[in-house]
């Protein structure tokens, strides 16, 4: 069985929610999994020194048209979020939290929040909010309440993580050592794949 | 006959070099042609306000892993520059002046330059380089000196024309108003021509 593919994303990432709507099925063709892993993206660029694309006028401007193209292209829904930055710490704690205690309702959450960001705009920095979309996934009341403070070391170690893995953006992939940044990296992800080892 | 598509690039960047070896053909499919401008990045970013990717040491690794690796999954030959960066500017006015004088070896110089750069690890910041390839273009030695100080005002005005065509990358392609950064936007380019008007 070869190694899952990492895959690092912040859920305030339009491009993430766009790769997170192929990975499963790409890695799957190759006998692979997938290891979602939510981060805050803001805290891997300060341990790196980066500044958060969005700060500067002109690539806000261009980003923010080149998403919902993007997001055309991909053939998937998307309305612009009702706020962007916003904070993605519960959403992501809780997340974690999930992964630990049912697996496997983690993805379903995980798909449920970038839904709820991306398509409904939802404000996914609230708890309450959160609590909704984890009823959703099936995950009890109580559980989801505790994830979002339980979940905090697990948070904590997944940006430990993503800085040590040299994550450089939203959604970045790791596989085999090759880190690919960008949704726009899934077709040579794919190539990659597909080389003869 | 449709509107140009206009490629804003630096000499010196490596998905400029990638992307120049394909959209002339995509232009065609669609009946387009296409206007060649290479700009001095680095003037467009202070322009903007916008940090240099390669001043960040992970950024930096990150990219010159990726310009090797996208060269691979271009198929188009590369070997890492002796230099990156460097400065493009008498790159750049060379090309300008052509464009005006001989309209028709422009283009076959630009990709000699990148050849020269990014397979041959010449240092395309220097005259004499840059008047052999020239001369490899078909273009006179005489001419060639002229052109790196009589392509200067021309330069300013292309790189005038990126801060106001809000360029925030290279390569930038920009056509019906509309903006795509980025070789890895190539897809996303044929997409938007392919679609109905």
């Amino acid at each position: 069985m070869p190694d899952p593919i990492r895959f690092y994303f912040d859920f305030a990432s339009p491009y993430a929610y766009f790769a997170a709507t192929r990975i499963d099925a790409l890695a799957k063709s190759f006998g692979r999994t997938v290891e979602w892993r939510p981060i805050l993206l803001w805290a891997v660029f300060r341990a790196h020194g980066v500044a958060p694309p969005m700060d500067v006028a002109v690539r806000r401007d261009y980003l923010l048209h080149d998403m919902a193209r993007s997001a055309d292209f991909f053939g998937v829904p998307y309305r612009a979020p009702a706020k962007l930055a916003l904070s993605t710490h519960l959403a992501a704690r809780l997340y974690h939290a999930i992964s630990e205690t049912e697996p496997s309702k983690a993805v379903a959450f995980a798909n449920r929040v970038f839904a709820a960001f991306f398509v409904e705009q939802k404000d996914i920095s609230q708890s309450d909010t959160l609590l909704a979309l984890a009823a959703d996934a099936g995950i009890d009341a109580d559980a989801a309440a505790e994830g979002m403070t339980a979940g905090r070391p697990l948070l904590e170690q997944a940006v430990a993580g993503a800085i040590a893995d040299k994550v450089v953006g939203s959604p970045f992939f790791l596989v085999d050592g090759e880190g690919f940044f960008g949704a726009d990296r899934l077709p040579q992800l794919r190539w990659f794949l597909e080389k003869p080892a």
